[in-house]
């Protein structure tokens, strides 16, 4: 059980909830298998948890720490204390991570220093530290451990497994290891596996603690401890944390205490007496043994080769996905969680993806920030909501719930239980009705950022993303059914687009604009001007539509690409319209599929 | 006088040119004085020179060199040496610094320990190296040192002076200080300061160096040198010189001589043991004082402070600017680059720029690039070429040497020696009449490569830049006339160009295919097509013109914005068209300045 105490302050306005670690010890006769074929035995684990496990054991969310975290991710662990835990921005009650429904639970890994067995633990064979002796580990390592811990508070599923850095590696790889035991699956900042870029850094790192005088071949616990090392360390772990922008927008190029240059060799910039003060506080703080290990552990990271191939990552796994990099994070770049988005698509698991604009770097994750606060919120809180509801509704038949016409005729025309991929998929309405209604598996793409939080909010899954190589990584005929409602004419490269539509999907729904309507060209034919209606309502500067096309014009391109057209809908706000469409109907649909 | 040997091997394949270092003692009485306020006497410069100093003294080019490098830019020191100078790819005969053109001059920078003046260096006050007695110094006191050597050869001003990195530091620092000396100037990979996050990648490289404890304050010559912090110090550097992506092409995550992990603290990685080597070769060759204050230099370099304002960088010089960036460098990013740009247009300079799209990252200056190798060609060798030719000829009257009939409506509204900036302004051959025939100063901008090129090929200065934001940093009125020739219809954002072109230019110019032409319209009315025809004859998937406008909808534009236009003109490809020209005229151009 959880030991929290909640302090009152006298002057009454602060309140803080303390909560006190726990070490959980491996039951005698136990140990933990390593990925390195030794074994390590007298495990002790050091975890916190927060809220309450429901009855069914169905709410507990394992919260994975990176490089330099520790057990104590929210709360205070004293009245003393002056900062909360490392993820108190997120987990708490009412927030995203919410400990009044949910059962939170963080441990220190193994190979840590902060409670958990690690280099810095004593060897009980010898009496001393382990030092250098201690087993070389690996993230699955950790997760195991962590497996041993989530078996020991009795724990069969876990809600989610969330996690920035490190911590997302050991969310995925809980997913590969544990596939029937994660239903949500949250990788923030991460990789699927270690970069050379970082593997060179964290070498820098291990060569600075290593040739540091005190290091003694890692045997330094009866003396002085590397310091210097460490501390260079953890200046060239900082800056990589950050963004150039951030640390331009922090410190500029301003002195420290001085008008113009010191010409000499102190600290004259006050960057520079920041990243000293970072590698100073962080000595007081962490093992240098530690920091070797777990780097290595991090630099041996790589799912794709773990699972023989990154199409069968998760293979077995039915968690959902919600994947959240940073624009300026350039230590695990957007690009590397693109990956695991095209992971996601190889392995058929839905996914929510999110690159965060923010000039934060990669230390995003851990600083406040209300899109990443929101998506997490609504993307657990929904599938929470979801095991909770009745799941056996009956479908409807009528199409009452459904106010425009084109999503009636796509809702018509897509059998139960399809997959369906929507680019462009605007608030997530119809797949929110295509996943209610008719049970189908749906996946969306959209661009536009509050379409986006409102997709999230209906537990739709959604890549914020435009449609450039949206394709890649689908294999052919990942879904039934893939939608350009009304988004091929804001499309630029519209024919490769809809060429890798047709090996995507089985078949393709493509509805646009009519440039040709009767409604367009009045103006055009009387006035010698660009068309401005209710159907095209942009000046031609400003127009999203930059994609004109009429009825004939996707006819014909239809029969030139070898398209198959199984049916055609010509339509206006209300109903189809039956005479000379070309002229008469605002709005055209397309259902076709690749030809022979 | 260089001194140089053409060594012939044996097999009579491989030619050697030897070529000597030289060195420059400062006359008796003359010390340098620096930004610090203090003096440095017996100043000794190390120094190669290639090829030929012309009679008029007007083809010497000084190439700077970067942080690492030295005097020795380019051919062999002895017949031993294995590699050519640092530089050797750009310099020498039929290279783009054509040795048998022009006169290169190469001087190691004081502070340095290539044979200049530095910490190394015996101070002869004491007989003893200078080590940490040593003046601080700054990019503004090597370039006034150069300015010594450069005087010494008798050289009033240089053709150009050239570097990258550090190198383009002192490129951008010689058009500051010495404004009438320097006829083009080429920063290659640069910036106008040095960024917060380089100066902490620096503060750890020094750091580094000062906690290892053979540093010893920097009295360390007469014992063993502080190589392990050196060390660290070269491997961060070697990070920040390459790319991401190049490391991983170059290394992936490969083992070192191993199948699977070692589970050990080796190098286990071949990228551990390539930065391992980096260092380890770093140390033989470099003095750890000299990358302290050299670095410290680097780290003191803002242009924008030094003088007083970035719009006052180079108020007084005649240089035209050649600035290039390489997309992957992040070291100094394709950003700060543009910021040079912009400080160029601040201050009138003309400017071409380039960013090369490589994942070479920062390093990709030193090793073969086909488009930095003909943008410096050409940029040189037209410059060089005009000098020479006689200036003085006539302008022509006739118009019979240009083709194209929309270039003749613009070259005769423009008048003699006018500003003009054209936006997308293709192969240059109408910015190079108008130079060539009119007087006028022309700026281009051009995205396609080969337009690109070619602009640089005919001495037209040319941005290579998409519209957007590339009026920023242009004061109003920088132009007399502003153009848009058939590329506004491309313009995603046309409504927010045209309003910062007229802030920029006294007047615009803009020409479109009017959509309205009957040639177009017919195949719509007829057969309900988007057209395709001679002036639009793209298909609507694949159409660059995704900005369909009419004649009459730029006329009502020009209205709404208040717009004076000045004349129109409704042409083909011949002639003007007099006769309805709405249906009757393919192209249209508009000539208008900003209303009251």
């Amino acid at each position: 059980m959880p030991i929290i105490k909640h302090i009152h302050f006298m002057d009454g306005i602060l309140e803080k909830t303390i909560v006190a670690t726990q070490f959980f010890n491996f039951p005698a006769g136990v140990s933990l298998a390593l990925d390195s074929g030794k074994t390590l035995s007298n495990v002790t684990i050091a975890y916190e948890t927060y809220g309450t496990l429901s009855a069914k054991k169905d709410n507990a969310i394992l919260i994975c720490h990176a490089l330099s975290g520790d057990a104590h991710a929210a709360f205070y662990s004293s009245a003393e204390d002056k900062k909360p835990g490392w993820w108190d921005t997120m987990i708490g009650p009412g927030k995203p991570f919410d400990t009044e429904k949910y059962f939170i639970i963080c441990s220190n890994v193994i190979g840590g220093c902060k409670g958990s067995t690690g280099p810095s633990s004593v060897n009980p064979e010898t009496g001393r530290p382990y030092g250098p002796s201690f087993p070389f580990i690996t993230i699955g390592d950790m997760v195991r451990a962590q497996a041993h811990l989530i078996d020991h508070l009795g724990i069969g599923r876990l809600f989610a497994v969330a996690g920035g850095s490190m911590g997302g590696m050991q969310a995925m790889e809980w997913a590969r290891s544990y596939p029937k035991r994660v239903r949500l699956c949250l990788p923030v900042a991460t990789a699927l596996y270690q970069s050379t870029q970082n593997i060179a850094l964290h070498e820098i790192g291990r060569k600075s603690i290593m040739s540091d005088p005190n290091y003694r071949g890692g045997n330094f616990y009866d003396g002085e401890h590397p310091k210097a090392g460490l501390s260079i360390a953890r200046m060239v772990g900082h800056i990589s944390y950050l963004s150039d922008d951030a640390m331009t927008k922090k410190f500029g190029r301003r002195l420290q205490n001085m008008e113009r240059y010191a010409f000499d060799l102190t600290d004259e910039f006050e960057v520079e007496s920041y990243l000293d003060y970072q590698g100073e506080s962080f000595i007081k703080r962490f093992d240098a043994n530690s920091y070797i290990y777990i780097t290595r552990a991090i630099d041996y990271f790589d799912i794709g080769y773990e699972a023989a191939s990154l199409d069968k990552a998760f293979p077995k796994s039915d968690a959902r996905f919600l994947v959240i990099s940073f624009s300026s994070d350039w230590l695990y770049p957007p690009y590397q969680s693109e990956e695991i988005v095209t992971a996601c698509k190889a392995n058929h698991r839905p996914v929510t993806y999110v690159n965060i604009t923010t000039n934060a770097g990669h230390d995003a994750f851990l600083i406040r920030n209300q899109t990443q606060e929101a998506v997490v919120r609504d993307f657990l809180d929904n599938e929470y909501r979801s095991i909770a509801e009745d799941r056996s509704h009956h479908f409807i038949s009528s199409q009452n719930d459904i106010p425009r016409f084109d999503h009636r005729l796509i809702f018509d025309e897509i059998p139960s239980h399809s997959r369906v991929l929507d680019l462009g998929c605007g608030d997530g309405f119809l797949m929110h009705m295509l996943a209610k209604e008719k049970g189908c598996l749906t996946q969306g793409v959209e661009i536009d950022h509050a379409n986006f939080l409102s997709c999230v909010s209906k537990r739709v899954d959604v890549i914020k993303h435009d449609f450039n190589d949206i394709f890649n990584g689908y294999p052919d005929n990942s879904f039934d059914y893939v939608l350009f409602n009304l988004t091929i004419q804001m499309t630029i490269n519209a024919s490769e687009a809809l060429d890798a539509a047709v090996r995507v999907g089985r078949t393709v729904i493509v509805s646009f604009p009519n440039f040709a309507y009767i409604g367009n060209t009045v103006a055009f034919l009387s006035q010698g001007r660009m068309p401005k209606s209710k159907w095209l309502p942009f000046e031609w500067y400003d127009s999203p539509n930059i994609r004109m096309v009429t009825l004939k014009d996707f006819a014909v391109m239809c029969e030139e690409k070898g398209y198959n057209v199984r049916a055609r809908y010509f339509y206006d706000e209300t109903d189809i319209v039956w005479l000379l469409p070309n002229i008469f109907a605002p709005y055209c649909m397309f259902v076709f599929e690749k030809g022979r």
